[in-house]
């Protein structure tokens, strides 16, 4: 064992970890934004028209959508499922209801998380150290999100109709799974920086942009920092769910501390919905939003070479029904995974 | 970078990780039991009087309750708190309130985790992980639970008064944290076998230690197949909080394949309340019962080699608000940390 981690709070690693594939199912409404029909064709490995996934329940559905994206992953990795070790897997419902009931069923030894919709990029984190330390030959990191459980738990029922302001986000229906691996794959995972809790004592539940975005700035000016390199060492930093709103702050904060992303900003939020035509407002959420951006679109990209690095930076808002209706902030946090296509 | 996972889904530590010490806090009634007063004295580090903690909620006393634990274990390493690189945490409540409101402030990065009343099981899993992978030299596991947090999610508001079955648990209030460092400690984790969800489609909350039971033993089986050892190997095997009921069902399970524990089991949720005197029931739960029985009680035993090596199998019930009122069964995870004291 030789140390890793470098800085304050990141990890190089000596042994990255492989990229084996990725398998995203995603929802109606994403299936008609520019990554499901637009310039690059449909981005989605299935897309589901009906919003119960043939279930009872927006929980059973969108564990179902879990369920499918570990699946697909699996099949595309030509593993049996009894290769993956280990499972890290999140969602935003309360007590992990989704994963519980949606990978559960696999059989596969499951660490659970939540870090809200930054839990792709802590899942890929935890699986990236399980390959790297050599705990595991292959884990899969898995991560969903419903538009309807999440409105239901954070928000109002849909049958209120209750209107949005125009800072809010839309809820992704969708889940992706990545498989990694010890020996082969298309990518690999270079580096991380996990983040750690930003509360900037912030408390509008309609507007998730604001909340999160300084703890995307915190965790890119750390991982910079810390790997001593500049924003233009990747072809794209790619934060999970700011929106429109919280990637202007975004840029804004790096700008106080002479960090310029504005060239090389994309946002997960932003792909994913047609603003003009989707009435999504501020862009797409959820922990499902960047994890099926990341499965479909950027892996497309990578295996493409049309990029060659990525910083992925998925960012939460923890806040719960709870603490919103106890008058308290929405504390956030946001984790990196730096990835570079295989030369 | 070696192999080090061994049978199906086991780790032996090339490179154990050493236990440095613990924290923990513990409220009125758990400091009225054996642990608090009794043949062993007062084994918690720090009591509560105040089921508040001064707060103004069940939740933000729950957060306080994971502050005063985790300083009190900075404060016992020695350590600047700078000196933590990860907190690996989580609590009962939906979208880890108390932990997000609790360990944030300490400005570590973290790993937010669900798995229940698994929870102390699982983070010792992940920071055990990261500190014998090199990538960090100190890490810190954290778990809590408060009795009226879990009554008000899981159950009834206290105000209603509600009678309890027999089979019921009584959660613990409270919060315990372990530090875990490469080089120096009173013991080491030699290994660990993170669980698997299992579903009995058992549905009854009011009986959570028949739900966790087929968990642990599931666990337990794999932990001694993988490891090619047999019960007696450990001095005690120790499960977070079955109760009495699921401590029968644990036992029967295991002599179906024939192991046989009944000598060497141990439940923390049977040691932390007296059954006479305190109405407790089946006994203790919450993720705090495990993490507060193990910082106080068994590192103390371990400490004076009264035990020299234990099997710890926090127990998690996967149940939300949600799945419950939509009838859905209890699917159940353990995972068990291997210990040994320093010879």
């Amino acid at each position: 064992m030789s140390v890793q981690y470098i800085g304050k709070q990141s990890i190089c690693f000596n042994n990255p970890p492989k990229i084996l594939c990725g398998g995203c199912v995603a929802g109606e409404k994403e299936s008609q934004g520019p990554l499901g029909q637009g310039q690059y064709g449909n981005t989605f490995d299935e897309v589901v028209m009906d919003p119960m996934c043939g279930k009872n329940s927006w929980e059973e559905a969108e564990s179902e959508l879990q369920y499918m994206a570990s699946n697909i992953a699996i099949e595309k990795s030509g593993l049996k499922k009894e290769n993956i070790r280990y499972i890290f897997a999140g969602d935003l419902l309360g007590q992990n209801m989704a994963t519980s009931f949606g990978v559960g069923s696999l059989g596969i030894p499951l660490f659970g998380l939540y870090g809200a919709c930054s839990t792709m990029g802590e899942s890929l984190c935890l699986a990236a150290m399980t390959i790297s330390g050599g705990f595991a030959s292959h884990a899969m990191a898995v991560a969903s999100s419903h538009f309807a459980s999440a409105e239901k738990t954070f928000r109002f029922p849909l049958g209120y109709g209750s209107q949005r302001k125009m800072s809010a986000t839309w809820t992704v229906t969708g889940s992706g799974a990545v498989i990694l691996s010890d020996t082969s794959g298309f990518a690999k995972i270079t580096a991380i920086t996990p983040g750690k809790i930003i509360d900037y004592d912030f408390k509008d539940k309609e507007n998730m942009g604001a909340a999160m975005a300084p703890a995307a700035a915190d965790t890119i000016y750390h991982h910079l920092t810390d790997l001593g390199i500049k924003a233009n060492h990747y072809d794209k930093i790619i934060t999970g769910d700011l929106g429109y709103v919280g990637q202007t702050i975004l840029i804004d904060l790096l700008k106080e501390k002479d960090i310029d992303i504005s060239k090389v900003h994309m946002d997960c939020g932003i792909e994913i919905f047609d603003k003009e035509t989707q009435d999504t407002h501020s862009g797409g959420s959820g922990c499902g939003c960047s994890a099926v951006v990341l499965c479909g679109h950027l892996f497309n990209l990578l295996k493409r070479k049309k990029l060659k690095k990525i910083l992925f930076i998925p960012t939460g808002a923890l806040l719960s029904p709870s603490s919103s209706n106890e008058g308290l902030s929405i504390p956030s946090i946001a984790h990196a995974v730096a990835i570079e296509a295989d030369s």
